[in-house]
C-alpha cells in the first residue's frame, strides 16, 4: 500500500472546497444539553449540497484527476448518497458521468442522480454485479472509476467536515472531547479523524455503526478487518458495507477510538430529536453517532461532544415512521 | 410617534448578538433553481436557537434594558415562539421572565418554555385577557413587558438576520433581486427591509401571509391600516395578528413591495418541499414566504430570489399531514 493519507492532505482537499461546498453549521440546543447533563454540538451535514457530505469528497477527486482523465469521463455505483454526490461534482466541474444503479432503486433517487446529468445504467441486484457493469464501463470509455469510500481522495476530501467541526467548535470557545461520526466503508470518520486528531490530538474520535452492521468496531476490537454476517437488513440504508476498507482500516487502527452500535430503534429516536429540538431532516444512517450519543453509548455527561448528522436523504414513509413514535 | 428605527439600529443589534444568535445558513439547491429557472436562497432560521429567530428581537430587547429594570423582570404573552425566545434570552442574561400562555396551549411549548426557567401563568383565552393579566403583572412586580413585535428594539433585532442574508449573498457572489419574510404583526418583515435597504438598495423586499389573514397586504394596498376578518382558522398558527402595528406599518409604507399571499395548502406544500429538498424543518407560519416563491406569487424564473423560513416550531401531526401530500 502507498503511504497513508495526511492531515495536510485534508487541508489541501478543503482548499479545493472552498465556495464549492456547504460550511455546514454547528448546532446546539439548550434543552437537549441539561437533559444529557454536558455540550451536545451537531454537525448538519444533511444540509451539504445533494443531502450528504459525499459531494466533498467526489468534489476532490474530480478536482485531482488529471484534466484529460476528466475529459474521459466517471463512473461509480451507488444507489444512494454517494451516486448524487458523485453525479453533482461531475456536473459542477463539467464531466461526463455514469453511475450504476439498482433496477429496484427509488425513483426519487434515480431522478435525483439524472438531475444532475448523469446517464444511469440499471443491474439486477440478484442476476448482475455492479462492479463488473460499472468496470466494463471504465475499460470501454477510459472512465475513471470513483469509488465511495476506499481512496486517499474521498476521505480526505469528507475529512474536511472535521476540519470545520474544530474550527467551529473553536469560534463557539469550547475544546472537544470526542467527536463520533455514522460509518459505512469508514470513509467519513478516518478523514474526520485525520482532521480532528490534526487540530486537536486530545479529542477521541468515534465511527457509529448499526447493530448486525458493526464490521468496523468489531474489526478494531480483534485488530483485523471483519465481515458482516448479513448485506441487508438495517433501516441505515446508508451503512451496509460488508467489510471495512483497506486504506480506511489501516488508518481506523491509529486514530479512532471503540466504535459505537446502534439499534434501529435508537435510530428512530435519534430521527424524532433531530426534527423536534434541531429543526433538521436526518436519515436513519445518518443518525447513528447522534443515536450514540442520545443513549449515553458515546457520554455526554461532563462532557463536550460533536456528532456529524451525515445525510438528511430519506423517504417519507420512513420519516413519518420515526415522527410516529412519540405524540406531541 | 418618535422617530422610526434606521440602518444603523441594526447594526448596533448585529453587534450585541454576536456570539448569541446562530448565524443560519443561507441554503440553495440546484434542482429547485433548475425547476423555478433562477436561483432561489433559503434563510434557515429555523435552526436558530429555540427553533425561531424571535430570540433576536427578544435579547436585543433584554440588553438595551437598564440593569435596574432587568433587575425587576420581564413579562410577555404568546402561546408560541415569541414565548420561547424571551424565556430563553431572559435565561441567558439571568432575567426573570413571566410569561402568559392560554390554559390549552400546547403541552409541548409550555414545556419548552419552563425549560429556559421562565414562569408560566395561564389564562382562559374565552373568559381572560392576557393583555389585562400581562400588565397586572407588570404593574405589580415592576416587570418590563415585552412586546412580540411593535417595538424598535424588537424589529432591529429581527432585523439582524437580514444583514446576514445580504452577507451570506455576497460570498455566494450574487445580489438578490427580492427578499421575502413571513409576517405577522410585521416585526421579521419591516426589520429585515431596514438591513437589506440598507446593504442593497435595489433589492425589494415582500412580507409574506396566509390567505385570510393578509392585513399587512391589504394595509399596503389601501394605505391605512387593515383588519382581519378572523382572529383564527389558519394552519399558520405564528401568523394570526390581527392588524399591523404601528412602528411596523410606519417602515412597512416606505419599506416594502406588494404583500404575498398564499393558501394552508400551499404552504403545507412548501413544508414538504423544504423536507424533500432542503432537510430542513419548517413550520407552517414559517413556510410561507417560501410558498410565495415556490408558487410564483414571487417570481423567481430569470432572477435571484431569498426568502426565510422563520421558525421550525411544529407538532408531529401537522407535520405528517404535510409530508402525507406526496407519496415517494
Amino acid at each position: 500500500m502507498a503511504s497513508l493519507p495526511t492531515f495536510a492532505d485534508v487541508q489541501a482537499a478543503a482548499r479545493r472546497l472552498e465556495g464549492v461546498t456547504l460550511r455546514t453549521p454547528l448546532l446546539e440546543n439548550a434543552r437537549v444539553n441539561a437533559m444529557l447533563g454536558g455540550r451536545l454540538f451537531l454537525k448538519a451535514e444533511c444540509l451539504q449540497r445533494t443531502g450528504s457530505f459525499k459531494l466533498r469528497g467526489a468534489y476532490n477527486f474530480l478536482a485531482l484527476m488529471s484534466e484529460a482523465d476528466r475529459g474521459k469521463g466517471v463512473v461509480g455505483w451507488s444507489s444512494g448518497n454517494h451516486a448524487q454526490g458523485l453525479a453533482e461534482a461531475a456536473r459542477l466541474l463539467d464531466v461526463k458521468a455514469t453511475i450504476v444503479m439498482p433496477a429496484d432503486a427509488p425513483a426519487l433517487k434515480v431522478a435525483n442522480t439524472r438531475a444532475s446529468g448523469a446517464e444511469v445504467v440499471f443491474y439486477d441486484r440478484i442476476k448482475d454485479s455492479r462492479e463488473a457493469i460499472g468496470q466494463d464501463i471504465a475499460r470501454k470509455t477510459g472512465a475513471t472509476i470513483v469509488p465511495p469510500y476506499d481512496h486517499p481522495w474521498i476521505l480526505t476530501g469528507q475529512g474536511t467536515a472535521g476540519l470545520e467541526i474544530v474550527e467551529q467548535a473553536k469560534a463557539a470557545g469550547v475544546t472537544l472531547d470526542a467527536v463520533a461520526a455514522p460509518c459505512s466503508g469508514g470513509g467519513l470518520a478516518t478523514g474526520i479523524a485525520l482532521a480532528v486528531k490534526g487540530l486537536s490530538p486530545a479529542t477521541s474520535v468515534h465511527a457509529g455503526e448499526p447493530a448486525g452492521f458493526d464490521d468496523l468496531a468489531r474489526s478494531l476490537s480483534l485488530g483485523t478487518k471483519q465481515t458482516n454476517a448479513k448485506l441487508s437488513g438495517s433501516i441505515c440504508d446508508a451503512l451496509l458495507a460488508p467489510t471495512p476498507g483497506d486504506i480506511t482500516f489501516a488508518l481506523a487502527k491509529t486514530l479512532l477510538g471503540p466504535g459505537l452500535v446502534v439499534t434501529d430503534d435508537e435510530v428512530l429516536d435519534a430521527m424524532e430529536t433531530a426534527f423536534r429540538e434541531f429543526k433538521i431532516v436526518v436519515e436513519p444512517g445518518g443518525a447513528v453517532a447522534l443515536a450514540a450519543a442520545l443513549t449515553g453509548k458515546l457520554p455526554v455527561k461532563g462532557r463536550t461532544v460533536a456528532v456529524v448528522c451525515s445525510g438528511g436523504n430519506v423517504d417519507h414513509a420512513t420519516y413519518i415512521r420515526a415522527l410516529a413514535r412519540r405524540a406531541a
